[in-house]
């Protein structure tokens, strides 16, 4: 038999995305369709299915060939027992989608939740490639981040390693209350949420900025309106860059990773939030534990959930 | 041949404690001698190798059955090529201790720092006993951490994983400079360092405190002013303990440990101590992260640096 194929299932709300990896974490060949989350569970484990196929199929690769099957799913996740437990967005609930996807397609199947394998994906083929020891954070509706340790993802205890969103950052005084209860999370300045609220907050304030003239403001709207010199919005960047590289300070001093991968569509910003993460970061770790320590733009984009997935083959 | 044993090898600027342990973590047995620091390394080697063969000769067991000899230093250490880089209190440098000692002994070596083997021999023998993922801190001159995952200590990058006395806690206003150059660190409020100069603090703004009557105030001082219900104390103690707890909730959204180990001088405070730290714990920690992590005192004291020394060769 010739080499040895992964595939990778990256299962959200809208769109099962499927794609082939070789051993080494590059990306072959993708295919992409409907979740039909509201059709039911039949229907989106019946296109996870099919799905798979097809992709084998359409490529120059053999059934024989895949060597497993991982799935990134967007939602809590019994990794040891395969068990889908909530994914609200895909209208899952309690499945035990290892044990039917393993007896439909007959092929080992692993599972995980859609922060984790994404931070895999990046670890194994993007961003931290050839990296063992990485912190990959997601900033988008929320804060979300995978740890990479060894080359694998950490779980934690209780499988609740990397809610890095949920690190009280906020001093009291400015702190506002999180969705998780608790008051100054890092979610709460540093997400596109955050943002979008210290802008909104900033224009109802009557502050002098062009995002007054903004219908419907989104964190891309702050970021062009920084990039463009606007005091308020560069000041949104700043405090949401700060807050950002004071979490990732506190990370580097316990777990002194070579890595802290930055994606989502916050990290969009580009320079003018990296360059501020970096210099609070330097500012507040300690020489030894910062020294040759980078922070990195994710670099695979909607493609790490799939590679993140066939990588929980060759990786854990 | 019969069961296996373990030396562990506590090397510090006064004392070499060794131990005997079995492959449960469990100390047997334990010798201690001068370390000779000022004679220079050979005496110091001299010393080891000498109180090891003289631990196995008074025990019980066989030469036969030593499986290994495990050393923690005071110091910094090369982990990966059993190198000795800087032990000031030991007065080493750059002494490849792992490759004398086994052509001295013919056993295999290993050496890790003092923090490191101290937490495994917490995880292996002591408070954690059977836990996978824990955190184990020292709160001494410094605070000190050692991270156990997986049952094995977790090294870091470039070796620098667990400093979590340099983690910066202190909000800016009321923030000192630590020795590592940084402002606010866990280690200006939480160490004994920390907590006797607040005291000394007080003392000197005038502050009614029974500390006053002081002449020369230790930690366990300000302990025991505080258990008499000095307020100037319990203040002391309370921020403390605060500080240890917000850097504690940081740590546990990150890294989800079981367990957190909490030894060192400061940790005799007691309840006094762990109530505030715990409480402040759950208030800053979401509630899926903090969910079955309990935060306990040290089991072993001095010991754990002997048991976590054997524990290198069962444990990594």
């Amino acid at each position: 038999m010739s080499e040895k194929i992964y595939i990778g299932v990256d299962l959200g709300g809208t769109a099962i995305k499927v794609g082939i990896c070789n051993d080494e974490g590059q990306l072959l060949h993708t295919y992409e369709g409907p979740t039909e989350a509201d059709k039911g569970a039949d229907t989106v484990v019946n296109n996870i299915e099919q799905y798979v196929r097809q992709i084998v199929e359409e490529s120059s690769f053999e059934w024989e060939q895949v060597a497993g099957i991982g799935a990134g799913v967007a939602g809590f996740t019994d990794v040891r027992e395969g068990i889908i437990i909530l994914a609200p967005n895909v209208g899952l609930r309690d499945l035990p989608i290892r044990e039917i996807l393993e007896a439909r397609l007959g092929k080992p199947v692993k599972i995980d939740n859609d922060a984790n394998v994404a931070a895999l994906g990046e670890a194994w083929g993007g961003a931290g490639k050839g990296i063992d020891h990485c912190v990959c954070a997601t900033l988008g509706t929320g804060v979300g981040a995978g740890i990479i340790l060894n080359g694998k993802i950490y779980q934690g205890f209780a499988g609740f390693a990397g809610e890095l969103g949920h690190m009280s950052v906020v001093p009291d005084l400015e702190a506002i209350q999180c969705g998780c209860g608790e008051n100054g999370c890092l979610e709460t300045v540093s997400s596109a949420t955050g943002i979008i609220r210290m802008a909104n907050d900033a224009v109802a304030r009557g502050e002098r900025t062009t995002l007054s003239q903004v219908e419907k403001i989104m964190a891309k709207d702050v970021f062009d309106a920084a990039k463009e010199g606007d005091e308020v919005a560069i000041r949104i960047v700043n405090r949401a860059a700060f807050y950002l590289g004071k979490a990732l300070a506190a990370v580097a001093v316990v777990l002194n990773p070579e890595v802290f991968i930055i994606g989502g569509g916050v990290s969009k910003a580009g320079d003018i939030l990296f360059n501020e993460v970096r210099s609070v970061f330097q500012k507040l770790t300690p020489e030894v534990s910062a020294r040759g320590v980078s922070i990195v733009p994710a670099m695979l984009g909607n493609d790490a959930g799939m590679v993140g997935a066939a990588g929980l083959f060759t990786r854990s």
